[in-house]
C-alpha cells in the first residue's frame, strides 16, 4: 500500500483531481484503478484516449467508479481563416461540446489556437476567436457544458494559442453570459504575469473561473517547450499562494494537476500518481 | 562582390546595426572590415568579446572604422538576496558602464537577472532590481552612459530576467530621469504582448526608447530556448509594423538585429551579415 511520509496510507486531498495527461502512461482502466487505491475523486480527460476508449464506455467506467470528471480537454483551434477550416473546426468543437455531456463534465476547456501559416495578425485572430465562440457557445448552454478559454503562456502564441493571458481570456468571455463561458486558470501560464492576480479578483467577481489547474515551471525547457511543465514542488511557482488567490474570490472546485513531461512520463504510472498527491499535499495544501 | 537581388552592390540602410552577437563567429576585426563592405554604420557589441580583445583596442578599431558603437550589451542581473552578491553585481555594472564610455556608445542594455536559487517572490526581485539601479543610475550619468532595461519574454522570468514586460521596465525606469534609464525594445520579447503598442507611445512620450532590436519568432524552440531568435522574415512578427510604432512616437534612432541561433552561427558569417542586411531591407524598410 502507498504510504504517506507519516505512515499513514496515502490519501488524496478531496480537492485534488488528476489530469490524464500527468499519468498518460495509464490506460484508462488503470488510472481508474490507481485513483480508487489512492482516493482520487476527480479526473481530467482528454479527448483522444476518451475517443480510443469509446466515450460511452469511458463515461460509464469513470461514474462506475464514482470519480467526477472535472473537465474535458480540449476543444478550441478557432483561428483558421480559410471557410472550410473555420466550418471543420467549429463542427469539432461541437463534438466536443457532445463528448463533455456525455462524460458528465461541465467544462470543456478551449485552447484557442496560433497563427495561421504566414499570417502575423494576433489580434484579428483573437476576433477571430470572439467570432467562433459566438455560434459555440449557445451550443455548449444546450448541453449543460460550460467553455472554460485557457490563456496559455506566451511563448505559445504563434503555434498554439494567441490568446496569451487572463486579461485577454476575460476580455473574451466578457461577451457571454457567464454560465456559458469562463476561464481556466492555469499556474504554468499565469504565475509569470503581475497582472494575473488581479485578473483572478476580476474572474472571480464575474463568475467566470471554470477550472485550476497545476503545473509548475521549471528550466531548462525542453525543446519544442510543450513537455516542459514541472512537478508541483519542482519549480519556480509558489502553488500555495496561487491556491489562496483563487480560494479568495470564491472558487472551491476540483484542482487538477495536469503535467506533460518527457521525463515523468519514462516513469511508472501508479507511483507517479502518488507521488503527485504527495506533491500536492506538501505544496499546494 | 554582395550584390542585392536587383544586381547593385549591396549596401546597408543607414538605420541598419548589427548585433555583434548575430554573427558571434566572426572575430571582431573580421565584423569590422565585413561591416565595411557592407556599408553598415551601427555595431551593438558584447562585454565578453570585447573584454577579450581589450576594451581599449576594441574601441580604437571600431572608432577607425567609422562604426558607431549602437550600445554595449550587457549589464543587470540584479536580482540576488544576498549583500556580497548584490555588492559583486553593482561593481560589475559600474564596471559595464566604465566600458561602454570607453567604447563610445552611450546605450548599456540591462538585463535584470531571474529568481535567485529557491525563491519564488517576482515582485520582491523586482524591487531589488529598482533599489540596484538608484545606485547605478547616477554613476552611468556621470558616463554619460544610458541604462537601457530590457524586458525579456516571459519564458526567461525565472531563470534570467524578472522584467517581462515593457509596462515593467518602463514603470521602474519611471523613478529615474529619462536621460538616465530608458528601455531597449525587442521585437521578439514583446511582440506577443497587446499592451506593448499602447507603452511603445508611452516610452515615446515619456523619452524612454534607448534602443530598438529586431529579432523573429521562429518556432520549434530549440532546447533551453535561448537560441531560438529566427532572421527577420523567417517568423510571426510583423517587423514593418514594430519599426513604424517606434518611429511614429520619435525614435529615429540604429535599429539592431540581434540573433542567437546555433543553425546561422554555423552559416558562414560574412555571409549571415550580407543575408541579414538584405533581410532588413526586405522587411522592416
Amino acid at each position: 500500500m502507498t504510504r504517506a511520509t507519516d505512515g499513514a496510507p496515502l490519501r488524496a486531498h478531496e480537492r485534488f483531481s488528476i489530469n490524464q495527461m500527468t499519468v498518460r502512461q495509464l490506460s484508462l482502466p488503470e488510472l481508474v484503478s490507481a485513483c480508487r487505491t489512492l482516493g482520487v475523486r476527480g479526473v481530467g480527460l482528454w479527448r483522444e484516449p476518451v475517443q480510443a476508449y469509446g466515450v460511452e464506455a469511458a463515461a460509464g467506467l469513470v461514474r462506475d467508479a464514482g470519480l467526477e470528471v472535472t473537465s474535458l480537454c480540449r476543444g478550441g483551434f478557432l483561428t483558421a481563416r480559410e471557410a472550410s477550416a473555420r466550418k471543420a473546426a467549429l463542427a469539432d468543437n461541437r463534438t466536443a461540446i457532445e463528448e463533455a455531456a456525455t462524460l458528465g463534465t461541465k467544462v470543456l476547456v478551449l485552447v484557442s489556437g496560433g497563427l495561421p501559416e504566414g499570417d502575423k495578425d494576433l489580434a484579428a485572430a483573437r476576433e477571430r476567436i470572439a467570432e467562433s465562440l459566438t455560434e459555440l457557445a449557445p451550443y455548449a448552454a444546450r448541453y449543460g457544458v460550460r467553455l472554460a478559454i485557457e490563456p496559455l503562456h506566451p511563448m505559445f502564441a504563434s503555434d498554439r494559442c494567441v490568446v496569451s493571458t487572463l486579461t485577454q481570456a476575460l476580455d473574451l468571455a466578457a461577451h457571454f453570459p457567464a454560465e456559458q463561458v469562463g476561464v481556466c486558470v492555469d499556474t504554468y501560464h499565469v504565475w509569470w504575469d503581475d497582472r494575473a492576480p488581479g485578473q483572478i479578483d476580476r474572474a472571480g467577481r464575474e463568475g467566470r473561473i471554470c477550472a485550476f489547474q497545476l503545473a509548475d515551471w521549471t528550466t531548462p525547457l525542453p525543446a519544442g517547450v510543450l513537455n516542459g511543465r514541472g512537478q508541483i514542488g519542482d519549480g519556480s511557482i509558489d502553488m500555495r499562494a496561487w491556491r489562496r488567490r483563487v480560494e479568495a474570490v470564491g472558487y472551491t472546485g476540483p484542482i487538477e494537476v495536469e503535467l506533460f513531461n518527457d521525463e515523468l512520463w519514462a516513469t511508472d504510472g501508479r507511483e507517479l500518481l502518488a507521488r503527485t498527491v504527495r506533491r500536492f499535499a506538501e505544496h499546494v495544501w
